[in-house]
């Protein structure tokens, strides 16, 4: 164990809200030791009481400014708030290409903020585990909204929203038809739109569009008992951020109200059972078990065996 | 089984060279029924002669036009070509969001190309399982080469180099900064960098920014005995496709050469088989043992267990 302390010694401090623990909690769950797990197991289960809110949006569109006067409105309402910024990884460093180089570095000394950046990692690409340990410790660590941010376009989009109580698609005027064909995809995800940069003459056209666009899906909002707002924010002018921040509680009170907070609980339970079941395999067979995977390799690789029939015998039939 | 079918019946077919059965073939790996496993093994073992080319780059880079020329000049060398486009998924149809329709209708006709636009899909996120046996009944099927062309950011890419023999990177000039940055950590994934767009004047300055990027790791491109060359494109003046082509050809070869070929081989079979243990698990427990994964997720979702613990359950030590 680095430093002569072991994992489970930072758990006490990083719930009573010590900030050197919670990050190196943190780091410790990236490391990812087996010295982990009982502290894993700890942190979980004194978490769950964070409004986990899910914040993406095409690149180009101003989700970290909009982040940053977020927080702000937030702290001035006495609310405290944890960020976990998701960046593309690196495949040979394997640490984030982001960093925190274009972070909120003025809000970074307030107590009442914790920002982690972290590579998206995840072998299988998305979301990884180990971000989604550091929602726990910032939400264990009594974090009244715990934010994940994603940067980039695709599957990270598709996972936010199986791990957030709240996802809120950002979205901005006038961007390039490229970026507009991805932005498509996933504005179906969201709980609440934000068009951004409000203060820019086209804003009102995306609004407009936006809004076109909520009526044809009416009936499966109906179903789900909530109709998607579109808030135009500016982080010029400070226009619209208290109504976002209204929307943000007021999704999270109509999600308790009609069920659906507890059924989204158990869809993010069943999300993050599988992905320690994946992240147990790899650890098994990558590690331990690494002979028996290289024989496989080897046989997979000069096409004696098919990567199927390879798989079904690392995980044979109980 | 859908039409009366068997998908075994179309693996013949298919690797004749029958469009219509390697459409069907790709559609049922799609549907990942049980009926599946043989055709998929028997696919794979007749698969292995293509050479696999990723391209990928940021929204806006012009991948998709740089792909159209690249098939037309391997067409006139009398090359086939089988293209798998992987495309952002909407989380709720499952389907593809940019579908075919951005894709290239021109060149569809020609029997020495084959074009499948498929969604991400994977559950985990970055490239599907299925677009690899995607990639295996093309390479089946005798395509010379086979194109995996992502678009988007992030894990996609980070997927593309562990499945592919070659990794062809696009740039282009004058992109915004939030796609800059992104695209700075695509950067190091390439054997081939390509600027398209070279008819606009700003396209020196890309080249030069690659090339100065380039010098700083020489070394690590000493290790791998390959130094990416940049190529700049022109779409409009057929400017570089050409030198394209001799590059991706030039890696093959050296990579044959070196040994590394078989080194990626093995590293592709690994991959191959960790994503088909996925599969599986989510297949087992998912379906099979539905009950007992919802048992658990019940006690995961009211914090009386953790998810590193329900994963342990469900996968106990041999």
């Amino acid at each position: 164990v680095s430093g002569g302390v072991a994992t489970a010694d930072f758990v006490a401090a990083a719930i009573a809200g010590d900030r050197r623990a919670i990050a190196r909690l943190i780091s410790r769950f990236e490391s990812g030791g087996e010295d982990c797990a009982a502290a894993q197991a700890e942190i979980y289960r004194r978490a769950g009481r964070a409004h986990i809110v899910g914040i993406t949006g095409v690149p180009g569109s101003g989700k970290s400014t909009l982040v940053k006067s977020l927080v702000r409105e937030l702290r001035q309402a006495g609310r405290s708030v944890g960020i976990v910024a998701i960046d593309p990884t690196s495949p040979f460093s394997g640490g984030s290409i982001l960093g925190d180089r274009i972070r909120m570095n003025e809000i970074a000394g307030d107590p009442g903020v914790f920002i982690r950046s972290m590579a998206t990692r995840g072998a299988l690409g998305g979301l990884s585990a180990t971000a989604l340990d550091a929602v726990d410790v910032l939400d264990a660590a009594g974090f009244d909204m715990v934010i994940i941010e994603t940067v980039g376009v695709g599957q990270d989009e598709v996972d936010i929203v199986t791990v957030a109580h709240t996802t809120v698609v950002v979205s901005a005027p006038g961007l390039g038809d490229d970026i507009q064909a991805i932005k498509a995809g996933i504005l179906e995800i969201a709980d609440i739109h934000v068009v951004s940069k409000a203060d820019r003459p086209d804003a009102n056209r995306t609004v407009r569009e936006l809004k076109t666009m909520l009526t044809h899906d009416v009936h499966r909002h109906e179903a789900r008992g909530w109709h998607p707002p579109v808030v135009a924010t500016s982080a010029e002018t400070g226009e619209g951020i208290a109504a976002l921040n209204a929307a943000i509680a007021g999704h999270r009170a109509a999600l308790a109200q009609s069920g659906e907070f507890a059924r989204r609980g158990r869809r993010i339970a069943e999300v993050r059972i599988l992905r320690e079941v994946d992240r147990l395999v790899r650890r098994r067979f990558g590690d331990a078990d690494g002979p028996a995977l290289q024989r496989l390799v080897e046989r997979v690789a000069v096409r004696d065996l098919d990567p199927h029939a390879a798989a079904a015998e690392l995980l044979p039939p109980r």
